[in-house]
C-alpha cells in the first residue's frame, strides 16, 4: 500500500496517548520463540486450537499490543472488537485500583436478590446514561449471547403472555405440567427469526439465531427457526442504487412473509445494524425502518443486536441512532467495548409478571458495570465517538484511493459514514492478514472474505496513516511464495 | 429453638476474623425506611421483583451482611451459595487491589484468540490446583449456565464425532448445508439427559436440562430430551435403607431406559450430587456409581454439574469426591463459590477437532480466574474444607436434637456428612425464613419447602451456636397471627 498521499494527510494531530509507542516495533517472527514455547505450554491444559497471538497486557499500551518476544503491533483487531479506550488506559487503570471496584470484586452480589445499595446509581451514570434513545430501563448479563437470550426469553414471554389475556391470567394447569416435561403449550413451538449470516452468539438459543459459518454450528441441536434473507449489496452503492433497493424489498417481503406464515410463530426479530462476524454485511437505514414497520405491524418484538456495532465505533454511540427511526427498537442488546452486558427497553411489560422468572445467580457484574461508567466518562472527555467518525472519514477515503489503485486486492469496501466500522473484500485474505501481521499491524477478518478495521475509539489520523502507508501490504498477489 | 445443649458445645473458638461482628444487630424491620426508599428508586430503572434485601456490601464482612438501615445480619445464604470465604475478604482484598488484577481488568483478552502470557500459571496455580481427581484440562466461561452449555456441546461434539467414525472424517455436505438452517443431520435430534426437580441453569439449553420450577420453565422454548426420576430418599436414612435402595435401583433402571430407548438420543447425562434448587435431593454414592457405569455402558458422557456444590461445601472439595469413584465424570462443570466457571475434562477428545468450535470472544475472564486464585490460597490458609467438614457435622447434630423436639417444624433433615450442605422440610417454610430475617439471620430456601443452609466455608461453630440458639425460630406454628 505504497499511497503518499494517505500519509501527507495525517498532518500534526493531538495524541491522545503522548506515551504510545511511534509505530510498531517487529523483532522476530510471529509466533517468535518465546511464544512459542508458552503456546505449547498452555496448550498441555488449555485448547490453543484458536490461538492467533499470546500477548502481554502489561507492556500493551494504547492502541497497541505486545508480545512475548519483543514485537510491540498496532492493533486494529482490538480484541474482536471489544477494547474501547486502548491498553492499559490511564483513566481506567485508576477506576480499576479503586476501593469501590475492589469491593465489587470480591463481594460480588447475587443481583436480582441481593443488589448492592448504589446499583441504581452506578447504572444511571453508567450503563443508562447512553441508553438508546427511547429506551430507559435495563437488565444485566455476562456476554453478548447471554444477553440476547435473557433478551429472546423476555419477548417469548411477553408474546404468551399476550395471547394468554394478560398478567393478570393465570397459567393453565396443562401449561404447568408440560413445560415440566418441555412439551407445548408450556414451553411453545415459538421462534426467533433472524437473518442469514448473523451472528448472534454461540449459546443454545443464541446459536439457533446464529447462521455466520457451518462451523459455528455443525453437531450442535438447534430449534426450528426461520431464517430471512439479509440484502446483498452491491458495490460502490452510489453506482448501484436501484438494484439494491430492489433487493432490500425483496429481503422485506420474505421477512414479512415468514413472520405470517412460519410454522413455529414468530416472537421476535433480531437483527445486527452491520452483520459483523458474517462478513461485513450492511444494510440502509430504509431497510431497517422497513423491519421496525413489520415487526410493528405483526406485533412482534424488534431486537437489535449491537454487540458488536455499539459504543461508539461507528461514529455515533449506537450503531442505530444512524437510522433516525422514530420508533426506538423494542430492545437493545450489549456487550464486547462496553465490558459489561444485557439488553435496554423501555416497555413495561417485558417485566415478566411474576418474581424469578427472568434471573439467574449474578445477572451482570457490578464490577464490569463499574468499569463501563469509567469507559463512558472516558469517551466523553476525549470525544471519542466525535473524532471516530473522524477518523474513520479520513481512513474510508484513503482506503478508496487504494481500492482505485489496487482494485483486485480492495474489492466492495463499505464503511462509508460508519466510523471506523469499514471492511472490503480481499481475495488472498489470509495472506492479507498474515502479511499485515509481520509487518505489526494486527487485523482480523470476517465472513469468508472480508477484511474488518475494527479498532478501538482511540485510533487516531496518525494510526492509520502509518498502516495504510506500510509499503508492500497490497502487493501480496505478486509476492507469495 | 430454645436449645442450650448446642450452645453449651460452641465452647472456644479461634475466629477466622476477629473484627467480624459478633452477633447480628437489627435496628429496623427489614427492608427499613432507607432500604424502601432505595429499591423503589431502583425499581424505576431494573426489576426489583425477585429482589430479597437491598445490602451494602462495603459495611458487610465476613459471615454478616449490612444493609442500609444499620442492620448487620448472619448471612447463612451467600448470595445463593456464591461467596466461599467471607465478605470484604482481607486476604482477597490486597489481591483484587493488584497491580495484576488491574490489568486482568482493564485488558480483558479474547482468550481463545490472544490469551495473555501467563494464563497457563494463572490455571495450573488456581483453577486447576483445584482440578477434580483424574481431570487436568479445563474450559472456562462465565457462569454456571454456560459453563453447562459449553459442556454440553462438547458432549454433542464429541458423539457426532465418533458416528462419523472419527476426528478425520470431514462433515458432510449434507451436514454442512442442514447445520446453517438448523436442521438434521447438521443440527442433530440429540439430547442431554437430566434429572426431575434438577437445576443446570436457565439459558435455553442449560434450561432444556432443568427441571426445578414452573416459574423457571413456562413460556420458554425447550429441547425435547428426556428426564429421568431422581431418587426420592426417605429420611432418617438409616431406618429406610432397604426402600430407599429400591428407589435408586428404580431410577437407574429407568435412566437406562431412557438411554436406550429415547428417540432424540442421549449424548450426556447431566446431574447434581445434590439436587439444590430442586429442593436439597440427596442420591448416594452407590447411585452415583451406578449412573457412571451406565453412562460407560452405552457409550455417552457422565457430566457432573458441581456449580452449587463445588468449593468445599460439603466438606470435601467437590461434592463427588464423597462418591470414592474409580473412574472420573467426564466433566465436571462449576460455578459460583469459584467466582469463575467452566468445565474441567481429561479426554483429549472432548477438544475439537477444529478451530473456532468451542470458542467464543470472552471465554471467561481472568479477573475473575485470579480471584478464585486467591480463594483457593484463602481456603489452604485456613484449612476450611476441613473446618467445613467439622462446622457441618456439629451443625448437623445440633439440628438432629431439634428435629426431635420439633418434629413438626423441622422434618427430612439431610445432609449428614455433607459439610454445611444441610437441609430440612419446613411445613411453614415461608414464615420461617421471614422470621429468621427478623431475627439477623439471611437464610434461604429450596425447592417447595425447604430450609437450606448454605453458609460460607468461614462459617463457624460459634456462629452455628449463635443462629440455632435464637430463642423462637421453631415456634413459628404457634405465634404467627
Amino acid at each position: 500500500m505504497a499511497t503518499a498521499q494517505v500519509a501527507e494527510q495525517t498532518g500534526p494531530e493531538q495524541p491522545f496517548f503522548p506515551d504510545e509507542p511511534f509505530k510498531p516495533h517487529m523483532r522476530t517472527a510471529i509466533p517468535g520463540p518465546e511464544s512459542h514455547k508458552a503456546i505449547r505450554d498452555l496448550d498441555k491444559v488449555f485448547d490453543t486450537g484458536s490461538l492467533n497471538m499470546m500477548a502481554n497486557y502489561q507492556n500493551s499500551f494504547g492502541n497497541y499490543i505486545a508480545d512475548l518476544d519483543g514485537n510491540v503491533l498496532l492493533d486494529v483487531y482490538a480484541q474482536i472488537a471489544s477494547i474501547p479506550v486502548g491498553y492499559s488506559n490511564p483513566t481506567l487503570l485508576a477506576v480499576a485500583t479503586s476501593p469501590e471496584m475492589a469491593s465489587a470484586i470480591i463481594n460480588r452480589p447475587a443481583l436480582g436478590n441481593f443488589p448492592q445499595h448504589d446499583w441504581a446509581d452506578i447504572l444511571r451514570t453508567g450503563v443508562l446514561k447512553v441508553a438508546p434513545k427511547g429506551l430507559d430501563q435495563v437488565f444485566t448479563a455476562m456476554a453478548g449471547s447471554d444477553a440476547n437470550e435473557v433478551a429472546y426469553k423476555a419477548a417469548f414471554m411477553w408474546k404468551r403472555r399476550q395471547e394468554r389475556g394478560g398478567a393478570d391470567v393465570e397459567f393453565s394447569a396443562e401449561e404447568i405440567s408440560s413445560a415440566m416435561n418441555n412439551q407445548s403449550p408450556g414451553s411453545p413451538h415459538m421462534s426467533i427469526l433472524s437473518f442469514k449470516s448473523a451472528f448472534h452468539g454461540r449459546l443454545f438459543g443464541s446459536l439457533s439465531t446464529t447462521r455466520s459459518k457451518p462451523v459455528h454450528k455443525l453437531d450442535i441441536p438447534a430449534f426450528d427457526w426461520p431464517q430471512a434473507p439479509f440484502p446483498q449489496l452491491k458495490y460502490p452503492l452510489a453506482e448501484r442504487a436501484s438494484e439494491n433497493a430492489a433487493e432490500e424489498a425483496r429481503c422485506l417481503a420474505e421477512t414479512e412473509d415468514l413472520i405470517k406464515n412460519f410454522h413455529n410463530p414468530v416472537a421476535a426479530v433480531v437483527v445486527e445494524p452491520i452483520q459483523s462476524e458474517g462478513g461485513d454485511n450492511h444494510a440502509s437505514a430504509a431497510f431497517f425502518k422497513g423491519l421496525r414497520e413489520i415487526t410493528k405491524r405483526h406485533d412482534v418484538m424488534f431486537i437489535v443486536d449491537e454487540v458488536q456495532t455499539g459504543v461508539g465505533a461507528t461514529g455515533r454511540f449506537w450503531a442505530h441512532d444512524h437510522w433516525n427511526m422514530a420508533d426506538p427498537p423494542d430492545m437493545v442488546t450489549f456487550s464486547k467495548k462496553a465490558q459489561t452486558a444485557g439488553f435496554y427497553f423501555v416497555n413495561p411489560d417485558l417485566r415478566p409478571n411474576k418474581p424469578y422468572r427472568q434471573f439467574n445467580t449474578w445477572m451482570g457484574d457490578p464490577a464490569r458495570a463499574i468499569l463501563f461508567r469509567a469507559i463512558i466518562k472516558e469517551i466523553e472527555r476525549l470525544n471519542l465517538v466525535e473524532s471516530t467518525a473522524q477518523v474513520g472519514g479520513y481512513l474510508y477515503s484513503g482506503l478508496e484511493r487504494l481500492a482505485e489503485r489496487y482494485p483486485n486486492e480492495i474489492q466492495n469496501l463499505r464503511g462509508k459514514g460508519q466510523g471506523t466500522f469499514i471492511a472490503w473484500d480481499s481475495p488472498r485474505r489470509e495472506d492479507f492478514l498474515k502479511r499485515a501481521k509481520g509487518f505489526g499491524v494486527n487485523i482480523g477478518g470476517s465472513g469468508e472474505r472480508a477484511v474488518r478495521l475494527r479498532p478501538m475509539l482511540v485510533f487516531q489520523k496518525h494510526h492509520g496513516g502509518f498502516s495504510l502507508y506500510r509499503p508492500g501490504l497490497c502487493d501480496i498477489g505478486k509476492t507469495q511464495s
